[in-house]
Parts: structure tokens; C-alpha cells; sequence
């Protein structure tokens, strides 16, 4: 890696700090008084304790949150592993900007800020209103032929999403949801996972949008090429992610990284955002804590990631959109957490007995 | 049954009418021309279907939810099942009172109307504001002694329960979901199960508010000596209510059954209030449709009535703190899948190429 670019990667590594678990022992006390019987709120309790973990306070500010969308196109559609032409990607960042999207509505419900970032389009409708334009190429190279990007392009994408997550954390953003478009990126998703995690292409490649099972097998065959072709092992995220990931996939890391760097909650979505999350956990494994799984989504390939990194997901709808919405979803349980730590009675409070059970 | 009984139950029963399969069909058409794969949203998707469905329109409107705790005695306790002694339920219900309850904090954050209904509580606090005193008793009989209730008092709840119901819909609400508190009432809840499932004892006997083996053990040995008692099995389900139920119990079957009489969702919270449903849905299987499983809780009895009757959870937190507060979460989804039905763009407004998948 060249030096530039191995900077940026140090330090923001570095910039990720350790969390203090005795913050964690007092949230979870001040769960332990209130008026219901102990860890009754189960896995609610959970992501109260984490959540003040990460801002580093017992007494957390309530969470103000962001969904980041990063849309971009994938070379390797050439191969017929999508059900949907790449032009959809920018037909649904145009879908974004008029607000008819299934993010548009999932976000305005919960007045959840929306950042629509188009980091590596196809085929760009342009003038969109709100759609913040940082695209590094149109679209990746057919990662059959060569790595799907440069290095220096790789790390220009990380580096937009890390200075959009410091931008946002400034402005007082303190969880941010992950979310994607991007025709095509179930594969370079699958390409990912199968490199990192070291399972066959066909425990990590599922339908995407749809696809039937001639299109499948294509996706596993391209899956299993990609992987001998550029050699690709677990011991390098990065270098994975160039090879077979995508410019949105880069910029995700990048947001993953900031955000951590900030303390802000991180709210992986489905599959895309999980491979994007195993890389940055490969990069950067103190990044882990920040991680909060919004779902469980019909992928397999995003079940083994979950399985690998240890995350619990909170839903399990068969969700398999993206863009976020399972990650706007979640975040009403995040502040139904931060609701249950902050304004609940105690025992004490009420003058209920407390049995100590 | 009295002839007075008899007729709240059959006139109950004889207006919950059918639902309309055209209007799913006609929803889940217009959910499949939403800018999205088909049947993207999963588990979103059918709880809109459902809801347009119940409501008898394609276009319904928002959901307008209120959560009902009723909140009553058990005599049984005095057999050593709880962790908890009664005088807790008071103690809640001044807690429900003054807002501090996790009931209270999640419904005050999704703009839910909260009503509490104390209508069995064993050592009331008097005067407490916003608390609807509608007592039949000051809680149930001993069920290993005597039946819970008789049946004209069974009657009162259930009288109570539908009353409120048809109240509240009258009054805009077009979703109820299910509340309740009672110490003891996971043993009712367990009897009731038992016998209208013909399971044994420790098939559906959990652990309530946390009871150690011990406590676990003399619920089960109840539950199987109450059964035995009072001959019950699974044909009568409001004999089995009687016998082993309790008035919020017996509230909440009449909250369901008003509910669906005015075409209104349902919402079932945990396992006291599933058996509550277990008995409407005996007593009038027309509601069956009306009902949706806010979450699966760690009790094996509710996993055991929610397989019964074909509900599949919404959400699985490990939540075991009953108060309607599963029920309180799963209103969050409720009003995406609306937003979701109502708000999304088609693939024609937005200018996507849809490719039918």
C-alpha cells in the first residue's frame, strides 16, 4: 500500500478507542432498580448498556440518528448475477431525491436524518436535489477481469465516507445507520464474505433481488473465479475490498471507521453493509462494540457474517431491501432503549418492592 | 351458562365478521408496484395486508393505537408461584398511575393512548389518576380450592373488556394491543394453556418474573393438580377461563373480542395475554384474523399458543416483562408497514424499470 494511503488507514485505526466496561456495570445497575423484574427487557437492556458504553456516559444524550445510503455500480454485472440492469442504481438515487423510496418513508416516520451519497454510479441522473455527489469512477470494473478498483480509488471512497461520518458526528449525529444501492453488490458482497470468513461460494451466495437459479449458480461460478483469480485470503481485508467489493462497500468502511472514531453507534443493515462491516472489523477490530445488528436478513452469506463477528440481530422480518431499512426500523428500538434507561421509574421511585429477582 | 351469559357471548361472537380476501390481493398488489423486489419487505408486507385487511380497505388509515392493561389478582399465590407477592399489582398500577412503568416510557414515545383497568386488583391504592376502577373483585379465588371466578363475574370482565373495546374504537382507535398485570398470572396463563392445548404441566410452565427451581417446581405440580380438579380439557374454553383464569384475563378476552367486532387489529403482547387470545379464538374462531404476535418471550407456554394458532412473531427481544410492552414496540412496525403501504412511490411514479422479480 502506498503511503498516503496506509496513513489514513493508521490513523483512523488508531483513533478507535477501547470502551470502559465500567460504564456498563452502572447502566446495567440503573436497569437492575428500575420497576420490572431483573433483564426482564431482554436484549432491549442489551442495547441500552451498549449504547451508553459507546457515547461513554451512564446518562447518554438520546439518540440522534442518520442513515447513510451509499449507492454505487458493479462491473460484474456483466456476468448476468443481477435481476435488475445497473441503470436501476441511479433510477432509485433519483427515487431517494424525490423521497418515494421505502428509506425516504422508514426515515421520515422516525425523523431520522437521510444522506444519500452517490460514491460510484453507472449511469448518474443528474441535478438531483439532496443527493451529495463524491463519485470516484462510474461504477467498478468487472472484478473477473481486474481488481474491481484501484487502491488509490479504494481508499479515496474510505476516506468520504470517514469524513462524512466526522461531519456528521460534529453535527451532533450520535448513531448512524448503514445503508446501500448498488445493482450487483449481493455479489461483490458474497465475493467478500467467502474471501474473509474462507467458506465456498456457495454457503455465502444467496438470490439478491431475486434471481432464479441459473443466475445463481453464474453468481457462485463468478464467486468462486473472483476468489482464485486474485488469490484472495483472509488476511487482508483491504485488499479483498479492492478486489471484489465496490466503491459504496469502500465508502461504508470508511463510515463504519469515523463513526467508530467518534464514539457513535454504528446500525449495520443487511448483507452489503455486513460484508462492509467485516472488513472494517478486519482493518480495525476495535471497531467491533460500535456494532449494533439492526436484522436478520434471508441472505446466508449475512447470517455467517453475523455468526463470525458475534452480533445478535434485533428483527427478523425476511427483510432483503437494503438501502437501510432495517436499519431504520431498528433505530426506534434504539430509542425505545435509551427511553427504558433514561425515564423509567425505580423501585425506590415508585415504592414498589423489590424482591432482588 | 345463564341466559344472560350466554347472550353477551353468542351476540359477541355472531358480530365478528369474515374478512375480505379481495382487499389482500388488491394490497399485496399494490405493494408488489412499490420500488422495491417483490416481497422485499417480508414480514412488513403482510402485517400492512393484514391491517388494510381487518380494517376492510386498501387504503386504510394510519393506525391510531391504543394499549389496554388490565390488571388483576391471583389467589393461587398464596400457593408460593410467584416471585413477587401480590401486593406488587397495586403497587404497578399506582406505578401506571404516576408514568414511570416501562409501559408508560414506550407508549409515551410512539404516542400511544395508555388505558389501565384495574379490574381485579387484590390490595388497590385508592385514587389514583387515570386509572379506570371497574374491580369485579378484589382478586380471584384460590383455583386448587374453588373455581378463579364464578361465571357470572367471569362474565363482568369479559362485559368490561368488550365495553372498552367498542369505547375505544368509537373513538378513533383502529388498533388495540393487549397489556396486563398480575402477579401470579403466568400460573393462570400456564393452566389455561395446558388444558386448551392438552399439554402437560411443564410443557408450559416457564420461569414469570423469575422464580427460582423450586417455585418452578410447585407451579408446575399446581398447574397439573388444578387440571385434575376441575376435570377441564380443551372443549370449553370460557370453563377453563372460570375455573383457573383471572378478571384481567377475562377482560382482555372481552377486549378482543369488542375489538374485532369494530374491525380492529389486535395486538398480543406476551404469554398471559396469548392465552388470552387462546380462549377468544376458542370461544369465536372468526377472530383469529384480527390478531397479531408482537414478539415471542422467552415463557415456552406462549411459544406453545403462538404455534397453535399460526401467529408468527414480530419481534423475539427476550422480553418477559408483560405490561403490553412487546405489544408497545410492535406498534413502531405497525406504522412502517402503513407508511410503507400508503407513502412508498410504484415503479411508474418513480421512473424505475421494473423487471417483474
Amino acid at each position: 500500500m502506498d503511503m498516503k494511503a496506509s496513513r489514513l488507514i493508521q490513523d483512523l485505526e488508531s483513533q478507535v478507542t477501547g470502551l470502559d466496561p465500567a460504564i456498563a456495570r452502572q447502566v446495567q445497575a440503573q436497569l437492575d432498580d428500575k420497576t420490572k423484574p431483573r433483564g426482564s427487557l431482554g436484549q432491549l437492556e442489551e442495547l441500552a448498556v451498549q449504547y451508553a458504553l459507546v457515547g461513554g456516559s451512564a446518562n447518554p444524550e438520546r439518540p440522534n440518528p442518520a442513515i447513510v445510503v451509499m449507492a454505487g455500480d458493479h462491473g460484474v454485472t456483466a456476468e448476468g448475477v443481477s435481476a435488475y440492469p445497473s441503470e436501476v442504481t441511479g433510477q432509485m438515487v433519483a427515487n431517494f431525491a424525490s423521497g418515494g423510496a421505502a428509506i425516504n418513508v422508514l426515515t421520515r416516520r422516525n425523523n431520522t436524518r437521510l444522506v444519500v451519497v452517490d460514491i460510484g454510479v453507472q449511469s448518474p441522473i443528474p441535478d438531483l436535489p439532496g443527493v451529495r455527489v463524491e463519485r470516484v469512477r462510474n461504477g467498478t470494473r468487472n472484478f473477473l477481469d481486474e481488481p474491481a478498483m484501484t487502491e488509490t480509488d479504494m481508499i479515496r471512497a474510505i476516506g468520504i465516507g470517514s469524513d462524512l461520518a466526522s461531519e456528521l458526528c460534529a453535527d451532533g449525529i450520535n448513531a448512524i445507520g448503514l445503508g446501500e444501492m448498488g445493482i450487483g453488490n449481493t455479489t461483490a458482497a458474497s465475493a467478500i464474505t467467502a474471501a474473509l470468513l474462507d467458506q465456498p461460494a456457495e454457503a455465502v451466495c444467496g438470490r439478491g433481488t431475486g434471481i432464479d437459479d441459473a443466475s445463481l449458480q453464474r453468481k457462485i461460478d463468478v464467486v468462486n473465479r473472483a476468489r482464485a483469480i486474485h488469490e484472495l485470503d483472509g488476511a487482508n481485508g483491504l485488499r479483498v475490498l479492492q478486489c471484489v467489493g465496490g466503491f459504496e462497500l469502500a465508502g461504508l468502511v470508511g463510515v463504519i471507521l469515523g463513526a467508530a472514531r467518534s464514539r457513535c453507534v454504528v446500525v449495520v443493515d443487511g448483507f452489503i453493509t455486513a460484508a462492509a462491516a467485516l472488513v472494517a472489523v478486519n482493518v480495525a477490530p476495535a471497531v467491533r462494540p460500535y456494532l449494533v445488528a439492526a436484522h436478520q436478513s434471508v441472505e446466508i452469506g449475512h447470517t455467517a457474517i453475523l455468526d463470525n463477528l458475534g452480533l445478535r440481530p434485533l428483527l427478523d422480518l425476511e427483510l432483503r431491501l437494503g438501502e437501510g431499512s432495517g436499519a431504520a426500523l431498528a433505530l426506534d428500538l434504539l430509542d425505545a432503549a435509551w427511553c427504558i434507561l433514561i425515564e423509567m421509574a425505580s423501585f425506590s421511585d415508585a415504592g414498589v418492592t423489590d424482591t432482588g429477582r
